[in-house]
């Protein structure tokens, strides 16, 4: 096999075990075609006695050409973030039941990576979004998110209010129990069940989903990917952000969150055959033939 | 007053001579400026008798640098597509509640007007669609659209089946009362009642709505206007095509809708202060303030 | 066996002879075991040439002590109407996939049926609307509806606009594409496709549900079943009026609908270990237990 | 004037002296007309120095014949838990926007008031919500609810799984944000903006309303008021429970709760010319007249 791919990452689940033979067979798979193998360092710690080289996320931006992970579609948020200032393609397979970007089964894992190394695929950007919390004009925090940037009212049963805008023109003042700003490839995430658009990937748009509105006439709004969309928490409400759902920051009265595209990109690769929308009727069980 | 246009189309609302006062007063106030104005073959026929000059759409398209919209919505979507392939930016007067693209009211017409004129104003490009039918291969039927295309039972009480693809690959076999392809445009219009998306203006998307599907799962779909959507309507169904609302097609089982980006846009002048959100705020009954 | 039941009707699916052998086999069945059968008409000429006695549904009415349905859903709710004013209870057999009232498989037909006749089944009540139609005020139809009645836009391509009343109390002006008023019945029918609420069957409620309302905000709304509802069609626009999906009226301007909970009920049998939520998941493919 | 009630009991917005000022005013109208007044005792500690007579809300409920809120929706629903077991209806006035059931005016009080007063008036009954939650066996809280019963995900960031059963059956086990057990009174409150159905007081219904579910295809599911409803928290989740958005409690996995229709209900007294669909036509922003 001639592979278009020399130095190949391996990344696992967090702290999960039950992937590990996975790694291992695939590790030793791709060793015998003479491929250079990193392991993810939080993976390599939780392998059983091995030989393999264990790198940090920075050495595998670096070094790796092509980043293989193992486990769910949250494993894969997670290494997507890591490596989104590199330039490495994504790929993942899932243990269990397809995700929505971890594609590959464990079954046909062998054989779609053969695939996959021989150039048969399809490659896919999908934008991230840059976020920061400013409070009193300060960086308070900041993250890139390939999912969505979601407040919420935290632990208060009650609603909260905020002044939500783009490029500085007003939307609204929202009055929910949060709002969602969400990428393409969040659109199938929480954002789905807060009744937000499906927005495909090749879409240049963010969504802005609110949840539990206030106002009955309050409904999802999808703009540019060229805008800024700034949410001001309007005192004297206190909420939670969530980026990707992995990482939060908890605002106070008057913090703005300032969202745009970010710079960054990251690049799926799809094995052959590969739908997205194969994939989201198996998703939302869509029927793909009529029946009576 | 230096004006930015010279020659000036006066468009009015179809077989509706009470905005023939408006039409006569603007055309006045035009030519007290020293400007040329050409009135619509139609509206001119429906006013009282005068010495305006009267002109077709393709006089207009070839001669105007600016054509004014008296009356909604509708009048403008008429508009719009007769003058699509020329390069001729709109502008529309709404005699009663402003519409979402009439954005100047009867008592600010003069003001706007001079504003306008004097070239202060913001400009909005919208993007149409281009639908044709196509049966047994040929082309049946042919529209340009600038709010949507709408497929549905018709007078027939059941639901349609009907095969959605995207540049080719299958998206669904949807069983509905039917389907709604709509532009950001659109997005405010009929595919709003039936849980679209809003689209911003600026999104190089297109909506997929369907109307009251069988399976509850069955979400709008947004993607990249860089699409080719295309439609079959299964047999034994019969379905109603409408096209912005204003023209219509009957189709038989086997139909094809190929629906794409058109190559023509069309250019909307805002008067000074004008905001999409602020529009979509009063449209929709969103306070833009919080209050207990 | 000792049959609790003595005189059974059998009912096939309108027109189709495939429903054929099942009817025979079950009427053999019954016969074997001595009781009483009876075929409705329609069904009985359909079938190859057989020693049965054929009945209208007035005298399956007035001497069947059991009606059993052999079709889909849309076969039992026309069976439904035509035997509501007499004291039948009703089982459904579907052939193919199993339906909301349907609920007796193919495969389980004749063991669920020595189950039903020796006293195993759980029995339902289901309340019928009752709706008719007033012109100038006169009856000009009059309809039992298990599921619905629909008031839609018919063949025109726009919406219509309905004055809905409940006790003579002003619900809304609505702007529509149409109306459905449901039973629990229909409220898992078409109902549901347009946003409506899931009624249990033993809520006495009526849900009115609009069709793409023009107004965001415009939501169901379910009444009590003491109410009276109507709903005058505003000129100048025409309507059609759908009852169950089975039968229509094409209405006018000024047109009055009255519906009411009709007098009459029937009466449905299930089979041992029928639930009406494991059919709903079943229906709505909801997983009835935890996944990763 | 000749007064139906005697002994009347007011009861203000809590800490909120900018209420005090309606509540003497109506006192000395009350006392003017020789009716017994009783204040109750938190808003007679914030009221300036006066002889009123102070009443806990046991005094009220064994001593009042009516009892007026002053304040807003949430007044109200602490005073009809607080009085739910006696017999003593209730009237709402409210200082600023009308609630859904504080619906007389602050400028209309005294015309209100004596119109009630004198029998002018219609009478409403609302059922509450019973609602334990179970931990190993033992209740371990106890609430009453006029509006709802709100099970969510608390501070964590995730969704939580509830196993939904009615009367033992399985619905269907839930993984969301959370859940909403609504009363018709609360079907116009917080439900509401989880796109729960609009259920009329009249119904005798209570309302499943999930919070952003995970399946796209689950639905509110209304249920008769005779139902009991549990809901088991499903370990290793933990979630908060709310009660009317007044109390709370924290639940751990295995808790469950279990809501079933109260024997208590209270009274609400309208206005002449009160309509509940008026008052959700002015909540909603729906039109009541046609317009083009």
């Amino acid at each position: 096999m001639k592979s278009l791919f020399h130095t190949i990452a391996l990344i696992g689940k967090y702290k999960s075990p039950e992937i590990s033979e996975s790694l291992v067979a695939l590790a030793a798979f791709l060793q015998r075609h003479n491929l250079e193998v990193l392991i993810e360092e939080g993976a390599a710690a939780a392998m059983e006695p091995h030989h393999y080289t264990a790198a940090s996320y920075e050495t595998i931006g670096q070094h790796a050409d092509l980043a293989v992970i193992l486990g769910g579609d949250g494993t894969l948020l997670n290494a997507a973030r890591c490596l989104a200032e590199f330039d490495v393609p994504l790929v993942g397979v899932n243990q269990g039941r397809l995700g929505f970007m971890t594609d590959i089964s464990r079954e046909s894992m062998l054989d779609s990576m053969t695939a996959l190394l021989t150039g048969k695929f399809s490659r896919e950007q999908r934008f991230l979004l840059d976020a920061e919390v400013l409070r009193n004009g300060e960086r308070a925090y900041h993250a890139l998110t390939l999912n969505d940037v979601v407040i919420n009212k935290g632990d208060a049963g009650r609603l909260i209010e905020l002044e939500v805008k783009v490029d500085d023109e007003l939307i609204h003042i929202l009055r929910a129990d949060g709002l969602i700003i969400s990428t393409p490839t969040g659109s199938t995430a929480y954002a789905l069940s807060a009744n937000g658009p499906i927005l495909h990937p090749s879409v240049a748009g963010i969504a802005i989903v609110p949840l539990c509105p206030h106002a009955l006439s309050n409904r999802p709004i999808t703009v540019s990917d060229h805008s800024t969309i700034s949410v001001t928490l309007l005192p004297p409400h206190e909420a939670r952000i969530h980026f990707d759902g992995q990482t939060r920051f908890d605002a106070r009265g008057g913090d703005v969150v300032r969202i745009k595209r970010s710079l960054y990109a990251i690049t799926l690769l799809h094995p052959p055959g590969y739908s997205y929308f194969a994939m989201l009727r198996e998703k939302l069980h869509w029927s793909a033939t009529p029946r009576n």
